[in-house]
């Protein structure tokens, strides 16, 4: 805590710790600690008892704190990121295993990414034999190794080389490529885990296994083999793990859940694996302009709206209602709500939510324990 | 550029001054410095020939160069801004006169609030009686004068008094209260900016005007005067300007201009004001994963979408159509993109679009001319 005592409150950070609640400068994203620890161990012991490793996904969290927790109390074999400067991020903070889940083309974003790889592993997606010479070459004139992911579109129809023949003669190439080793499929179905129906979120699944498996087999009949098949999130990762095709989960909201993965572990009857919510906006009441509304400090700039309006937490009868950039009406059927009373929101998307804040103030029984940084906050290049 | 040659491009900052558009690590926020200015003097112009003060939205850009260029090139008397940690960051960054145009209610950021004004001019507003014995007690603590205005909800529907009598009587409050002075009315009609239809639109505002008149001439024969009627937005201000009744304009957008407001734009002929594009996210194209489709790098963490995605510039055929978290989906029929080129996209609603990123690439004739902090980036406190 000794490089947080120089920072002013108010100012540069949003509490000091061992703050209350009602101390909190808002609004403020805040995790609850102890569901914080419960999440992570659910999903270790989700992923031993399917045997497959786990690899979260730092995109939603973007703390370099909440990735070496994941490795040191979370099972976590390494850490999924999507961005060059993710990586770098989680790099500095001491993750030395960290796969870019994503294409890198630019041959600057290359040459930082051969740079990394001298201080840890990096595993890369490519999804088109244009981008090896690059990649090679940025490898070889830093002597580094990266290791590649060959991407297949496996249903999401966002990037990925088709499974199957395409994706056996791209593994082809890379295996044949100076300063690079293919390591294997990367096989995300992203639109998956958000479909609300559990049979249609299994079918659609399904699908993305069979597509999967037979592109293993052809690679297994190359004579390649695949360290890695990865994929799969919070929606959907029983049926990947349980596939007995993918080995390694890449789920991230887990640690935090959101209001839209409420919605889909409702319709699944709580599962899959019971996660609580872990991660709120708190937010002040800051008008109370008419009977039955309140207004609130969050708005737009403190939660992403891309999946809906958030839900308040663990108070009866208010609900939000509306959004502006820096408000939120609050309905309040029963005038319960006063002027400065803190209130919990639950984001509607909990990754670009985090992405808005500096800072994770770390509550555990109602007093700030630490804050952590958003330590790859805005980095998105 | 002093202290922007010790960061590195890359991992700090997107690009180097004299860097070309390839060369900028994407997604990237920029400015057309020449669309930029020509905005500036737009705005400076219309409010001078309707006899009007300017007090832009810092909001929007969230930037103490340019507010600072606001003041000293665009005509400005002073800033506004929503939140006190964005007084504290435009302050620190050499603004001395910053309209808060919003209900502060938190002890600590009253606390705050008085500080500051020991070093600038602060003007807040405030919606009811309850806030003024807290902030009276901020201000006589530091002894420091903070202005008040009082705020009225003139069709709104989100904070602010009921105009007339209930304003009246929240003056004559304010007037009495030690540490504090009364200095007008706040009379912002958010929802207004955004009504496409100009003769709806200016139905509304119609609105707000008549209320305000209404309340003005109360306070008249209360024996308080306005030193400020405040309000207006891009989508608006020529009906407030014009009214008579404002004296200040709080425009934020027309310096960057959005998709938003373009739609708005197009209704009215092109008018209020004749703004141009001045912001861009800059993406580039990182997949070509099926003809007619490429995926680039800009996703919800680099645009917001609360307002619609966004509208690809200067690219006839192409069109951005779906968005995730890193990554945007375009449509190109006729294949025309290709990988690592550069795209320039409208941001849908430009103030949550820039709270994403750290800094601006300003941009002359093709090249990198500067980079600006985005100052009170995250600052919602």
């Amino acid at each position: 805590m000794d490089a947080l005592s120089s920072l002013e409150v108010g100012y540069d950070v949003p509490a000091a710790t061992g703050a209350r609640l009602e101390e909190i400068q808002t609004p403020a994203l805040l995790i609850d600690l102890d569901a914080f620890e419960r999440n992570l161990e659910r999903m270790r012991r989700a992923a031993e008892a399917m045997g497959v490793r786990l690899r979260p996904h730092a995109k939603t969290h973007k703390s370099a704190d909440i990735a070496r927790l994941q490795i040191e109390r979370g099972g976590a074999c390494g850490i999924s990121c999507q961005k060059v400067s993710e990586a770098e991020a989680l790099v500095r903070g001491g993750i030395r295993d960290v796969l870019v889940a994503n294409e890198v083309r630019d041959p600057v974003k290359l040459d930082r990414l051969a740079r990394l790889a001298l201080q840890a592993r990096i595993i890369v997606c490519v999804d088109d034999a244009g981008a090896l010479p690059d990649l090679s070459r940025a490898a070889l004139q830093h002597g580094s190794t990266i290791e590649v992911l060959v991407e297949i579109d496996c249903g999401a129809g966002r990037c990925g080389t088709q499974p199957g023949e395409p994706a056996r003669d791209l593994a082809l190439r890379v295996a044949a490529t100076p300063g690079l080793v293919f390591a294997g499929l990367q096989a995300y179905h992203g639109p998956a885990q958000h479909i609300v129906d559990p049979a249609e979120r299994a079918a659609a699944i399904a699908g993305a296994v069979t597509l999967t498996e037979r592109t293993v087999a052809l690679l297994g009949e190359a004579g390649l083999s695949c360290g890695i098949v990865g994929g799969a999130g919070t929606g959907s990762f029983p049926l990947e793990g349980r596939s007995g095709v993918y080995n390694e989960l890449q789920c991230g909201s887990y640690v935090f859940m959101d209001a839209d993965y409420e919605r889909i572990r409702a319709a699944d009857g709580g599962r899959p694996g019971g996660f609580e919510n872990a991660l709120f906006v708190l937010t002040s009441v800051m008008s109370r302009p008419a009977p039955g509304r309140a207004v609130c400090d969050a708005g737009l700039k403190s939660l992403s709206t891309d999946s809906g309006l958030p839900r308040v937490f663990d108070r009866e009868g208010v609900a939000y209602v509306g959004v502006s950039d820096e408000h939120g009406n609050l309905s309040d059927p029963g005038d319960t709500l006063r002027v400065n009373e803190r209130v919990r929101l639950v984001p509607g998307h909990c990754d670009p939510t985090c992405n808005l804040h500096d800072w994770y103030v770390c509550i555990r029984d109602g007093r700030v324990e630490t804050l952590w940084p958003v330590t790859a906050r805005g980095k998105s290049w």
